[in-house]
């Protein structure tokens, strides 16, 4: 008999848009039995344009919010920028644990690669902050870092079906942004063998990457990286050490999130700006309807 | 012989960016004897995408600053999403005489037409207030509107070389829009002869737009037209009547700006975010280099 009265963890992702509604999909698949409080940061959105500064203020108000208001026991950070230049600033905001989207995309390299020199495709603020290139680093992979400030636009243009117009103009970007990755890979002497995708949007242009990447070359998706990482922290084997890089999840909340009577999987979604943009562009990421999204202000 | 006591008045200008700062360089031209104050409101832009409660708080925090701040007397919203939005909430904002950029394109417009049909293209958010159509309307023309996300991230990576591939992609961007512009003209019996830039960043595609547009159909600059609406506010001819839709200023203001003793014009820019950037990125709107650009928090 399942117990009403033993409310299932809440686990709280969080974007600075819609892209992490991609991890909220593989986490809702493999881990049915938990609550999710989703928010997107709608209203200040990109950061991948923004400081160091400014990224780390609105994603710390923004994990607060899951945490302190939706009552989330664990943090996805599923927004690459968010990872890369406020992980930090987050873990010291909240008190639960965080798992960002770096050191999973950066262990799934490392996993597919065999020349262990990889290329990191990702928002302007994410390349620079390195953080690819030093999780990269740590595991003794050479990386390199491009910035394709375009993919984003065009995504949420819909200009994503290859045989359109408009998916050979969102074709010939990704062409043109791998073309200069190429040369300066050349440049380095570098033998890459697997591209990260480090963007949460960049995996609805997945079919357009795997027609432009040269033969033989692993396309890594952080988002699913990062899902992945969680629900290995969720269902722990015997022996199992800490990953590194990620957070170490109590037993309690482990046992709790398993162990809990299966029930109808609960979501809600929050967003700080357009609520309709949102609900119409979301179920894109989503893979369903989102359902009703809830404004929220956090004062931005 | 000048008298240093007198300071004179200070026109302050405003965008989400920097896109302004091609208004700011046609006033400063112009009005050799005024200061500027210039706000880039840099960590919330794009507006275009956002929603107008969202639009209109970070706008009218924007416009105190200018006023409050640093004492303008006159705004110009160079801000194409910002003018469609929010101007009411700007007005009631500050005490001093507000120009949008919307009027004076709509204006311009209607004074380059011989058709009275017109194409605007600009934002999302520019394009569903329909304050283009309104304002055409209110002058006799019918206007068809159209959001084209892709050109400000075109702008901003640079793409705007025609001679280049990258130029090439934008050219063909530009292509698909104007084709779907055609075809719900074709669709609405209109007969347009004039196409509206209704954002700021616009005006750097202009080569690329003459290559694209049919024979004999005029480009307007809202960014231009409101810029020349702002001079002739300040140069009014004898027998001038007020402009539909703009301001008035003070006998007073006039008289101080158009007979202040000529000094070097000073310009004062200020960013929410990334200084770095405005400065790297400024200098391609404003046509010289920007200067010390000022961090200020707006608390948003």
């Amino acid at each position: 008999m399942s117990n009403p009265e033993v409310a299932a963890p809440t686990i709280g992702v969080f974007d600075s848009g819609f892209g992490g509604l991609t991890v909220l999909r593989a986490l809702i698949d493999r881990l049915p039995q938990a609550q999710f409080a989703f928010l997107g940061d709608t209203a200040r959105l990109p950061y991948g344009s923004k400081s160091r500064r400014t990224i780390a203020r609105y994603a710390s108000e923004s994990a607060r919010f899951l945490v302190n208001e939706q009552g989330a026991e664990f943090l996805v950070i599923a927004c690459n920028t968010a990872s890369a230049l406020a992980l930090d600033a987050i873990q010291d905001a909240v008190s639960v644990p965080v798992l960002g989207v770096i050191e999973p995309g950066a262990q799934a390299a490392d996993a597919a690669s065999q020349t262990k020199d990889v290329l990191v495709i990702a928002t302007d603020a994410t390349v620079q902050s390195r953080a690819y290139t030093a999780a990269s680093r740590a595991r003794g992979l050479r990386a390199i870092e491009k910035a394709c400030p375009l993919l984003v636009p065009l995504v949420e243009e819909g200009w994503i079906d290859p045989s359109s117009a408009a998916g050979a103009v969102t074709a010939e970007v990704i062409r043109i942004y791998l073309a200069e990755l190429a040369a300066e890979a050349d440049a380095h002497a570098f033998n890459p063998d697997a591209l990260v995708l480090g963007c949460t949007h960049y995996p609805l242009l997945r079919s357009l990457f795997e027609a432009a990447v040269p033969a033989g070359m692993r396309i890594i998706d952080s988002a699913q990286a990062a899902a992945e990482t969680a629900i290995r922290l969720f269902r722990p084997k015997a022996g199992h050490t800490q990953e590194a890089g990620c957070p170490i999840l109590s037993t309690s909340l482990v046992e709790r999130v398993g162990d809990h009577p299966a029930q109808p999987t609960r979501i809600r979604c929050f967003a700080t700006d357009s609520v309709e943009k949102f609900e119409r562009l979301g179920s894109r990421f989503l893979g369903r309807p989102v359902g009703n999204v809830e404004l929220v202000d956090l004062g931005g």
